[in-house]
Parts: structure tokens; sequence; C-alpha cells
């Protein structure tokens, strides 16, 4: 399949899964809040990355699914968390209002501490998984979130923001904050095969790791190169704050040079995996490389 | 076994296995918000209330540990946002500085989230449990912690605190709010037994619903009866905010037959599981009625 397609395809049952999600809720006004977010588009990256590393495994049917709404699920709820104005203090997210703008600092505060606990109930009841794979996906999946993975990283992200990081610096904050998760993803996407092996668990944590610096990498490249248009959010806002960025710590050819670097060694655990370009997984990474925004 | 003997040996067991438990933290700023807010004490009732409805079940080791870890950490991350300014804006808990005036907003919005991934996180990793076992009492903590639960019950008070409220949306916002978690813990301990029924399940349920009101409603008139010293809060408080409260609805002597019905509930559904008075979780509900503090 070609990945525009598959983005495309794998975004629509997403979002109609999505929905079809929710219980509902005592609150109805906590539950605008927690609809607000979920449905504010995004590239719903994470969700392909489960699909795509369940068909990198062999698995073709929905069971995809669950175990990506969950992760979304934790991704949505890190964006609640990080626009507060106690953390990033942002009014716009993908050009709507913030979710503390949309509605009160104290609903947000409770969207995503709701979405949190919704992510390991999804899981904890997603019916197509025996009680082992369940297990292995939670345990994943929390310790992907928590504070030795994407929390911790977004602390540290807050404390850099004091004082000048070096490369090891950052890529540790990226490998924590926006890795953990992305690995976390793809585990779970393998999980959904039963009888996946541990080799092929290792090389999509490889993968995971590498892309998800390379995500990064992109990001702070496109700071610079992009409009704000584009990106949804203002142009050169990093370089306005002197955060610390692969730009700022290696330029704009060192950046680029290392992005390819990531690129390179995602490819490598592709093809351990036997995987070649046609692969999702691969494209999936040229993606991410090359994205515009 | 009396009940101060009991609660006395399971705080401190449970805080010396509570201390065994925290991996070490990337950021140690993090790790520090942590432990601060976890060791503040407490009255380490939800874990009492673990190990007793293990002990009921015939369950008579250590195994109550880890679930009595993950229910006590989602209460005190509740209690680490709910004291944010956004929120209830407290600047005292249990005599000590709050955990955002002791480290920052944004430290404590961060510990919050990772305690409560840390709580999923304890218990998918749980050596003691089988898989079939880790996956309920995921489920039922997850449920008690959500939207339609713990979280849930937050926004409405909240929300309450805006209008004047009947006795049922009060028990409501109960029954969430601090019900939905006691009954998870209730449920937690039984299931260290493998072989719980579903009618021992629900007697526990029924009883911790019973208890959660009982503990509610010995709140609201202890915030007239006692003082700022004993409360460790001042005194009054509820009152002051023109809150609607068990006193404020049914006046002190209503109150007060209130929580004796909510005690003899509970006390019913202990008889149906053949429990009396010498049993611990006949004492508790004893003590959640008759308590000072």
């Amino acid at each position: 399949m070609k990945l525009a397609d598959f983005l495309s395809d794998t975004r629509t049952r997403f979002e109609t899964h999505l929905l079809s999600t929710f219980q509902p809720s005592p609150s109805q006004h906590l539950a605008s809040a927690i609809h607000y977010s979920l449905l504010n588009g995004g590239k719903r990256l994470r969700p392909a990355l489960v699909r795509a590393a369940a068909l990198a495994c062999e698995h073709d049917n929905d069971d995809w699914l669950v175990p990506a709404t969950a992760i979304e699920v934790i991704h949505v709820y890190s964006l609640i968390h990080d626009d507060l104005p106690a953390m990033d203090d942002d009014d716009l997210r993908r050009g709507k209002p913030t979710n503390h703008k949309a509605f009160d600092e104290a609903t947000a505060i409770l969207a995503g501490d709701a979405l949190q606990a919704e992510a390991f109930q999804l899981l904890a009841n997603a019916v197509n998984f025996n009680d082992a794979q369940v297990r292995r996906m939670l345990i994943s999946i929390s310790a992907g979130a928590g504070h030795q993975g994407m929390v911790g990283g977004q602390m540290l992200d807050i404390l850099a923001e004091k004082q000048n990081g070096t490369l090891e610096q950052l890529e540790t904050i990226h490998r924590l904050k926006t890795g953990a998760l992305i690995k976390a993803a793809l585990t779970l996407g393998a999980l959904c095969q039963k009888n996946v092996s541990q080799e092929t668990l290792e090389q999509l944590e490889n993968y995971g790791d590498a892309i998800g610096l390379a995500f990064q990498i992109t990001d702070d490249i496109l700071d610079v190169t992009s409009s704000t248009e584009v990106l949804g959010k203002p142009q050169g806002s990093d370089l306005d704050g002197n955060k610390t960025t692969y730009v700022s710590l290696l330029g704009l050819t060192g950046a680029e040079h290392h992005a390819q670097q990531q690129f390179s060694l995602a490819i490598e655990s592709l093809t351990n995996m036997g995987l070649n370009e046609s692969s999702l997984l691969w494209q999936l990474a040229e993606y991410i490389l090359n994205r515009e925004y």
C-alpha cells in the first residue's frame, strides 16, 4: 500500500473507532472537553505506527485499533497538560484554542487525568487479546508514559529551558519525551501478534528510537524553515525562546545530517527484520524525515 | 487483631514497601516531588482496606502490598492535582506545604501524571499474580480512577461549587470522587485471592459504597465539630465557602443519622459474607464512622 493511502485509511478507521469507544461520562462538561481534544485532528502518526508494526509482524486485521487508541489517548492527554499555563502556556494547538482556553484550567487538568486512566482501561478491557498480551501491552505503555518515559522527558525539558544543554542532554530529553511513547506504539502493534519474537520487538524498539529522534530533529528544522501557516503554530518560536535545539547546537546543515543518520539507523533495523522499502514502516521513516509540517 | 495494631502494622509495612518500590527516575527533581507527596504521612486507609479485603477472603500473605501501593499512588496523585491553584488552591496538606508550593505548578502536574502511570505499571509488573488477576485488577483500578470514577467525581464537585446541590447530587459526587477508588481498593484486595467469588466481590462493593459515603459524611461533620489543629486544615472551611455538605443539607443531627445508616448498610454486607464484629473490615467501618480527624 502507498503511504498516503495508508495514512488516510488509518486515520479514517481510527477516528471512527475513537468515536465509538468512549463510554458515557457522568459529567457532560468533562466529556465535552475530552472529545474536544481527542477529535482535534492531528496526523494520527502513532496509530499509524501501531498498525504498521502489526502489519510488519504479519498481523493483518483490526486488532490494532484498541492499542492505537490507547497510545493516541496518552499522547492527547500529554498535549493538554503540556499546553497548560504552568507548562508551555500555549493558546493554540493545531490552529484551535487549547483545551484550557476552550474550557478552563481545572477542566483541562481533569480531562488529561481522565484520558490517561482511559488509555489503561481500554487496553485492560480489550477483548481481542489474551491476558498475557494485555499485560505485556500494559507494561509497555505504562513504562513509556511514566516518570521513566514521557513524563520524565517533559520534566527534563522544562528544567533544560533554564540552561544551555548538550547534544546528549537534548537526545535524552527527546528519547523520553517523544521516543518512549513511539517505541510503545511499535511494541503494542507487534504484540497484536501473539507469538512475536523478542528479536522483532528489539528491532522495532531500535527503529522507534531512531525515528523518534528523527522526528524531533525535523521538528527543530521546520521551526526555522517553515511558515507559521503551515506549522499551525508560530514559526521561529524555539529561537525566540533561546531554546536549545538541534539547529542551535549543530546548525541547519548539521541538523539535517543528524536526521539523516537517524533515518539510516531506522532503516538498518527494518533490514534486520527482513523488510524493504515497500514496507509501511520504511515509508513512515521517509515521511518523518521529509515531512513539511 | 485489634484495629489499632492492624493500622499501625499495615502502615509500617506499606511505607517500607513503598520506599523500595520506585525505580530511579531520569529527573531527580521529579523523583523528589513524587517522594515528597508519597511519604507525606496520611492514614493509609486505602492500603488498610486492600489488606483487610484480602484477609476477609482468607488470603493471608504479603500479596496485598502491590495493589495497596497502586491504589495509594492513585490517591496521592489525585491529592496533588486537587491542591493545584486551578483546582482547590490549597497551600497546606497534612500541615505541610502542598506539592506545588514545595516545588512548582509544572512539577506538581507532572508528579501527579507520573504517579498515575506508576500505579498501572506497578500492577502490570506484579509478579505475585497471574495474568488474569492482573487484568481484573487493572480493569477495576482504571475504572475507579477515570472519568466514570474519581476524575468524573472531581469534575462534578468543582461544577457543583457554583450552585446549591441536592442530597442525590452530593452522593453522586462522593460515590465517584471517593467511593470509586475505595471500592477498587476492596476489589483489588479480594482479587489477591485467585478464586474469589462474584458474590464476595459484590458484597465488598456494597460495603465500599457505604463506607465511602460514611467517610464523606463524617468529613463534613468533622469540618464543623473539630478544630483546625486536629484536622490539619482550617476548621469550618466548607461553611465559609458556602459549599453544599451533608451538614448544610441535613443539619448536624441529620448528618450523623445518615452516617449511621451507611454504617448499617456496610455491616449488612459484611454479615452477608459471614463476617462478624471481630473482622477488620467491621472494625474499619466503625473507625470511619467514629474517627476524630
